[in-house]
């Protein structure tokens, strides 16, 4: 695809999931680390308007020089910015005005696309795309946060199901020990935190081919997991008393029967659908009381070709931590990944809500152990 | 005026305000104490509902059962509620349903004046629209908080002018000693904290009939109001300390020159102007600092017929507690005023915010000594 | 008594109470409010050293340089100070070296007495003495929630009888309404907070000549005081969830019964005692339930002659605020009590734990309406 | 060296330590991850009276049966125990209690070993005494902790030399690309975290025979270290600006002239003596800034025969995780190490506060990366 077309395609793309949302949607930030609708649309934009249009475009003149300190999310070199947690304080601009925002500034990407820019300009454009996508996903997570926590449980769209959640193996595969090369080696777009190519001898080990079903972790929950401190960590121990928690997030017990919301509404639990929404602390604790273990980042690579994966996020065993050699770019593209490098996890796969084409098996996402608000989900190894 | 007149008139006023605010204004919660504005549409509208057409109407069919619990401020006896940190994570109801929620009760309550209801009841209509003219300016100061709060500084309107707010008398008002009634003693409405008129013993003062000016404050400021512990409370120097407080609410040092956040857009300090947004701390330190003090709130109510008053809520001396013979009301009503008798301060008067006919020289504001987003100033005593 | 005995039976009074304390118990600060027994002495020593022999005497060699900052309590005026929650942090300097510098310090102080020092220093001296009566008294409830916090509830000294707690009268106490004189205003030593002799129109009360039991208050539990809302302010309440509480402090149910700490260990709860331990809340909670009401401080100063009272601090339903002509003096002495006029409720009489001549029917104590961990008790008026 | 004569030997190490604590140095807990002195007593005393008197010992008398409560430290399965941030919270029982406590429990274990125990037996007993080591080395560190936040920064012992601190080395060694063993594989004591021998592929690397010194580290920090973000990791940054951080741990800036506190009292800083008490962030920033980095902990393994380790603990760019293959033992001793294995980073080596014969090449130690109250260091690789 071109790269006009490519660019106006991803970006209608966060336009179209936006439709079902109300005003008010928009604004209200919930927790911390779920930002407003209102502010994907302008982070996303700011991205192309500070790092191309601003850099790289002659006679470029800024939308509104304040949007440079409110849409800023983590990138220290290019000044400073909002808090995280008051970027649901902000009522103005409003929505309008992002949208007029994202407007002017997709109009003028299209200008700067018939300048002919060179490559290294493309390959920022193509970043800016992927980091879209990334936030298109943050997107219908953070919604479905701030609507899930509505005590009305809201239906977001009755039609809009992320949901391919069955699995279709019920085998494993099997690995042999070796040498293998772990990290992205073809020629397309990738993270700076998927290079640095290396080496890595994996053991021999036995993988699922299909994740935990919210039928798995119901026994598990029966069994009484969330109450035998001999499975969990010592964190995810004082996580699960200082919580209360009993069940994963969106799950609610109604006159005895489990339940859980969705961008659809609450629905009953369906007990052969695949599990979502549990933190690293929730996945070792299952796997422990099941005596298997969650796969290593490496052994996930290398199994990867042979599974079934793509529907959920995948825990591993692995903490987020740089490859050897890994480089960090100079300025505000090298903050991208590398400096959340410290207790994190990393997690494998795609989920339902990753967008299209934004997945590959080197892909190295990470989050907080404790954190269960993404499609997460659970693969065993033996 | 009659009845139904009187009710139109005053919830009309409540969207008019109303009419200046974006969609997304409606919905954000920037600190605890200030609600959002849906909020306040909502709940003065649950009012009615509850105490009148749910209890008295026959046959009146509850709009929505859910908003009861979501729509409840503080009052234990009517069930369980919202917390009211989470008052802002709310998107829906949208702002559209509770504006139809309005239409309905109000077309319910024009129906349940024409069963020509006792006194008694119309008594609780005539609490329920006290009560909405106290969500009028609550709405007020905690719109203004918010868009005070954003970095953009936004105009709500820029012809919305709150302000009389030059002093107009330059005189001293003297006081005799003598045991003198306080309490609400006439035949309207008043709330039950005014009541249980008793005598208090008031000695001899003489009190200012003008109220400090920005520019008094500007000189306390430039003394090292601030920085002076023997001026203020033990509570208050910590807090201005933990805070780092070097001004009064909504005022910006830009370029060397104070500026004040208005409703109107960020203006230069006018300092002939009254000062305004002190907490109770401020006030007693300014006090301190010009060796005067702060009347009690029966001096204040004994002086009140010789005073130009009505700009400000002011601060007294006084602590909120409740007056001899004070007897809360069985039930839900009971606990309008008398719960919140522990940790506040008397504010007597009026501020620009204030709905019309919602003032006399009875009427007992309170705050906690530390909050200063009402219009709060400062009046003198000898 | 002779200034220097009285000096030195006071401060012995301190030693005494100190001699059943283990090494380490002089050390440990469990809560930002009680400070270790430790700096108790010091600070003590610190107010003689810092105003009478620093200042006052002649050639005096301070005896370390350091305890200005160590034990200095809340004197902004004599410099920086040591937080009042870090106190606990404090291994050194050792209770040796503190009683060393008690000595110092006493030594230095009888020299002192030998100048035949102004009757202006001499009251200086009496309030530091008065001072250290206060710090006695805290030494005593400190020591009291250390070892009550102490899983192993330890008998701090088993004869150590505090308790003459049985109501010895059973009338009441009728008072016709008046102006009458509130203050002190007789010639010996006074707390600042007291002076300001002034008019207050007292109306008709029915004070009782007892205190509420704990049998009286057991029923108030029974009856579930601690789950009716409409019984307590709203703070309160907050309070009342918060902290789950179902008992006064100390009460402990052990097989179905109620026990208490004391100083001589944990002990059956004894109906026909007078009550101990609970809040201005609590105290609220109680009368609202009996229908009664807790006197205004006015009202107790009045009837003080006629009553039998001085076994506990008796919550009063006012506020810690200054008397009209409330004069703070110059400098740090000035800080002693002023300051803290918000936010404090008053309480009157005098507890078990109160050193001798160290109460009066002026004297007011004053403590934040959540604490408890004095010796306070109820009186209710009708 | 006969079982009853190491365990004699370990124990009096405890004490001897101890014989420069004042009584107060014993109870008090300054912060939540430095226990008390006593308590570390107490509670090294607790592990053979639970695992081996009153598990193993016919007719054993358990010493007090409150003690389990009070200094169990972590181990759920042993029962509920004090919070760790509590434990400063006890005076009682007294030091003089736990000595005695000590001497029972010493005692007994004596004449358990003439018993003739069997192999497994013994293990757990190697495992207690591995564990009072653990708490030797931590006795120390919370010691210095306690006395290095204390304002009159006391001096321990003057002549506490923990210091054997200059680089001996100046070289680097240089280590080929292969796939080598890691873990324990001698027969003698290790814990459990180090077995699962396994595999690593580790690629080539060259690592520095030296450590960073002080004067190192105050080049990075005149260059600005810690004010240009671009070295820091995002939790580090937040650390960084949170606690105003300007220096390592007990580093003070006297008069222009860096000071560092030891616990034979404050001295100047000695740029020529290895860098301590820096955390995982530091480290990680220090390494960014020379163009360096930290090792793996599979690469200083490999390393550590060619290399002069031994002076600090030293931070790895390793998450501390499970290595393949990782078996928890059942019970209580399972809790040890594995449910530790979140947000940690390992650290490899030994400090000066460890106890003799108690570091190995393989010994995985392992904190939260933004600890730095341990004798931590840098070692650098290429």
């Amino acid at each position: 695809m071109i790269i006009n077309e490519k660019y106006q395609s991803i970006r209608q793309q966060t336009i179209d999931f936006c439709s079902h949302l109300h005003p008010e949607d928009y604004a209200i930030q919930v927790v911390k680390f779920a930002s407003p609708a209102k502010w994907h649309l302008a982070h996303t934009t700011w991205f192309f308007e500070t790092f191309i249009l601003k850099a790289e475009l002659d006679g470029y003149v800024e939308y509104d020089s304040n949007f440079n300190f409110l849409f800023n999310s983590y990138y220290n070199n290019v000044g400073s910015r909002v808090l995280q947690s008051n970027r649901g304080n902000m009522s103005r601009p409003s929505t309008n005005t992002i949208f007029a925002y994202r407007d002017y500034v997709d109009k003028h990407m299209l200008d700067f696309f018939e300048t002919n820019p060179k490559q290294k300009l493309l390959d920022l454009v193509d970043l800016g795309l992927n980091h879209e996508q990334q936030h298109q996903e943050l997107l219908i997570t953070d919604v479905k946060y701030m609507l899930g926590h509505n005590a009305l449980f809201p239906v977001f769209n009755k039609d809009f199901n992320l949901v391919k959640d069955k699995n279709t193996a019920v085998d494993t595969v099997k690995i042999s020990a070796d040498v293998y090369k772990i990290g992205y080696q073809d020629r397309g777009f990738c993270y700076d935190n998927e290079l640095g190519v290396h080496k890595v001898y994996v053991p021999d080990f036995e993988i699922n081919n299909f994740l935990v079903t919210n039928g798995d972790y119901l026994a598990f929950m029966e069994a009484g997991g969330y109450s035998d401190f001999n499975l969990w960590l010592d964190e995810g121990w004082a996580w699960v008393n200082a919580e209360q928690i009993k069940a994963p997030m969106y799950w609610h017990q109604i006159d005895g029967e489990w339940h859980v919301y969705t961008l659809s509404g609450l629905q009953k639990v369906d007990k052969n659908a695949v599990l979502s929404h549990i933190n690293f602390y929730e996945a070792n604790a299952y796997a422990e009381w099941k005596g298997m273990r969650l796969p290593t980042e490496f052994e996930w690579e290398v199994a990867a070709q042979k599974l079934d994966w793509g529907k959920r996020w995948e825990w591993t065993s692995s903490a987020y931590l740089p490859y050897p050699n890994f480089v960090k770019e100079n300025g505000a593209v090298g903050e991208y990944n590398g400096k959340f490098m410290s207790n994190k996890m990393v997690l494998r796969g795609a989920s339902v809500a990753t967008s299209q084409n934004h997945s590959r098996k080197t892909y190295r996402n990470f989050f907080h152990p404790s954190e269960r608000w993404q499609f997460t989900g659970i693969r065993l190894v033996k």
